[in-house]
């Protein structure tokens, strides 16, 4: 078998041929890029020496990409979750390098999905590898589903795991899609905000119109927007849709204390990692109680009217703003839209029509961190990463975890490898080459342990 | 010569091939198409007979085509004004026939400038060459001057003008940009409304952040605009800019009692030409007042963050929006821009830096109609349409009509053939050809009455 160090070598090289392939899988003229990310994965599972690999589509969906090696009878089953497509790159002129061309600079690799999650998604193929390389066998049973849509909506998977969910049967779920709480911390990461992503749909006049004729007469539906995003949220962060908060559980109050002893620095975040004026939200809340255990709503773009260079005087015709809720346990993301919904009608100014379409939606869930298949995920990236192991929450969805919480009743362990700093979903996206080193060792190292 | 139907077949032909020039003179991408423009202007002004034409260039600007006849000694002297500079043509997928394409559909020539302004300012030209084909000679001197910047602020004519006004001595200015109150009234334009257009800039994050990972901590810059806009203007109609309204004049009783005189239907203004659900504005004052004698505030598109289709969950690190104020008489367009900073400043919420950079601004004009120069074209236009001419407003701007008030000394009389469904600075923007024909005849009979 090769050593180490030529399998850590070749696991960069194969990665970085698969951040080559820009898989967004928002962009519909990105679906034979989608198409080629999967095949790619689907033979890293062969090679990995999975006995049968398999594409499975849903409808008109991304292919999930499945592979299973079943040879450890009596041994427990890993579900191991990734996904290989990627968000859009705008606004493009802002990457220092090519979002497709993985490029190396102070130990990081940069490339959009790097962290998120080709990178993360890579470790778990190569733990396997490694181990099958050594031993000619896995020490546990594992199942390989690694989809092509987290970043646009994950119907396919959310789909397959209701309606066949007896052929996902395992013990645990190990999902690599996270971060570490700050660098050499080993984190796992116990709770995960929900999402309901959707157009604000807002029209008014039928056709754009000149805005010094039709000023003061016309509705304007950018204006329209404003009216009913600050109406939806106050400037002192608390969000108004009626009975929003009803289902919000507050954070056991150890886990409250054991986030106040984590390394944190407010200053340090909001100068390095924000890199705003100053911080903004929910008076009367922690920095990481607002991000980890606190429902947000916010407007991530608005198209509508003239936005290029220079002056046209236009009252546009339209507006769509894209906007989220991101949910924590327990609201209810179905619940949430309704209230969405009706909030919206009641705050539309006169003049226009306003409706919300939504786009995709998640559950929030919570891990319970006693369990055997965490406490030894903590302890195989304690002896790697040198350090003691922290339980955190992300602010971000993976709905994954809900699914495979409800339809196949096994918790989930994140184990999470990225860096606060890594630029997920942003321009310049990267990963720490050490830490997918220590990925892949910490990888191998649990799935031994639990075997 | 001609006959009068070959001539008018000529003008509608040679409009045409002007009208195919994508003159866009705020994309600097049509830097060349806005100087075919002016070489086409230059060479109809030569055709009409001027005995002197010259394209004048101030800075980096388009050109000023200037052109003059001044063969009628004794007689007055007028300034023949309009602009061969057009509006950019998003959204394009709107367009029933490509924007720079005309095409006739139902009596009118559809294409991007056909009223605003190459149709009206191809009338001036042409009304003038029908009298020097006619009668070897004019009856008035004749300046023209002819900008390429009327949809981009202007600079270089407001320069000129106020630098090197003695070349542009007349008695008298003729402005052709403005619109008929309905069809078949023939209308002269007594009032122009100010404006001040510029980019709001708000500034948060130093890149653009995962809204889940961040979202709760983060300032939200398209979300900051949406406070300060809405802050700004309240949903009543009601600008807050401290001490806005100071120096805003009501009309004068009489001109309201006449303006309540005009066939005005204001359920079919909101259906046939608004559009939307609901007419919006100032409570209290009538759609006329509103759009013609009341200051606005209105965002013309909001750029950051994503757009595109789908869902990308993102705090953007920034966000541009293009906000105008209207102004009206006697409202001072640098004041305003200082009220308007000002007030930004007092309202920018926690977390981002805002700043409004101004792109153009120009001041309200009033012109006392009790002069020959505008009674006699009153009369003229009566003749041609069989009609009486009534006096109206425009909300939109033309600073040029301030300049020449105030370099020159002299009265414009603002003629307008345009309609009031001609979608101006929208998509199938379109000119009604009846109305070309009639502009040449009427531009032709008032030169003849007041030489």
């Amino acid at each position: 078998m090769m050593d180490p160090a030529s399998f850590k070598k070749q696991a960069r090289e194969e990665l970085y041929e698969l951040l080559r392939i820009p898989s967004i899988s928002t962009d519909p003229a990105h679906k034979g890029d989608v198409q080629r990310a999967a095949d790619y994965i689907e033979a890293g599972l062969k090679r990995a020496g999975m006995t049968r690999t398999e594409q499975i589509r849903v409808g008109e969906g991304h292919p999930l990409v499945y592979g299973e090696w079943l040879g450890a009878e009596g041994r427990p089953t890993l579900l191991l979750y990734g996904h290989y497509d990627v968000q859009p790159v705008e606004p493009l002129e802002e990457w220092v390098s090519p979002p497709f061309e993985p490029t190396e600079r102070d130990g990081n690799v940069y490339a959009r999905g790097a962290c998120d999650d080709k990178g993360q998604t890579w470790i778990l193929v190569k733990a396997v590898e490694w181990l099958m390389q050594r031993d000619g066998r896995l020490p546990v049973n594992i199942k390989f589903l690694i989809e092509g849509e987290e970043e646009c909506g994950g119907e396919s998977i959310a789909a397959y795991v209701e309606e066949q969910g007896e052929r996902l049967a395992a013990d645990a779920a190990v999902i690599c899609d996270s971060e570490m709480f700050a660098p050499e911390l080993p984190s796992i990461c116990t709770g995960l905000r929900g999402i309901v992503y959707g157009d604000l749909v807002v029209e008014g006049p039928r056709t754009d119109l000149h805005s010094g004729v039709y000023g003061g007469a016309a509705p304007n539906p950018v204006m329209a927007v404003a009216e009913i995003l600050t109406a939806l949220k106050g400037r002192d962060g608390k969000i108004s849709i009626p009975h929003f908060y009803d289902r919000v559980a507050e954070p056991a109050p150890e886990e409250m204390e054991a986030w106040a002893r984590l390394p944190f620095d407010e200053e340090e975040y909001r100068a390095k990692e924000v890199g705003s004026p100053e911080l903004t939200g929910e008076a009367g809340y922690s920095v990481l109680e607002r991000v980890w255990a606190r429902p947000t709503l916010e407007v991530h773009g608005i198209r509508g009217g003239f936005t290029g260079d220079g002056a046209k005087t236009v009252i546009p015709a339209r507006a769509v703003a894209k906007v989220s809720l991101r949910l924590v346990a327990d609201q209810r993301p179905e619940e949430a839209v309704e209230q969405l919904k009706s909030a919206i009608e009641g705050v539309t100014p006169m003049g226009v029509r306003a409706r919300f379409e939504v786009l995709h939606a998640g559950a929030p869930s919570l891990v319970n961190p006693d369990s055997a298949f965490i406490r030894t995920a903590a302890s195989a990236m304690e002896e790697v990463f040198g350090n003691k192991t922290v339980y955190m929450r992300s602010g971000g969805s993976i709905p994954i975890v809900g699914l495979f919480d409800r339809h196949l009743g096994i918790p989930s362990v994140l184990m999470g490898f990225g860096l606060p700093d890594d630029n997920l979903h942003a321009p310049n996206e990267k990963f720490y080459l050490a830490n997918f080193d220590r990925g892949i060792e910490a990888v191998a190292l649990y799935l031994e342990r639990l075997g």
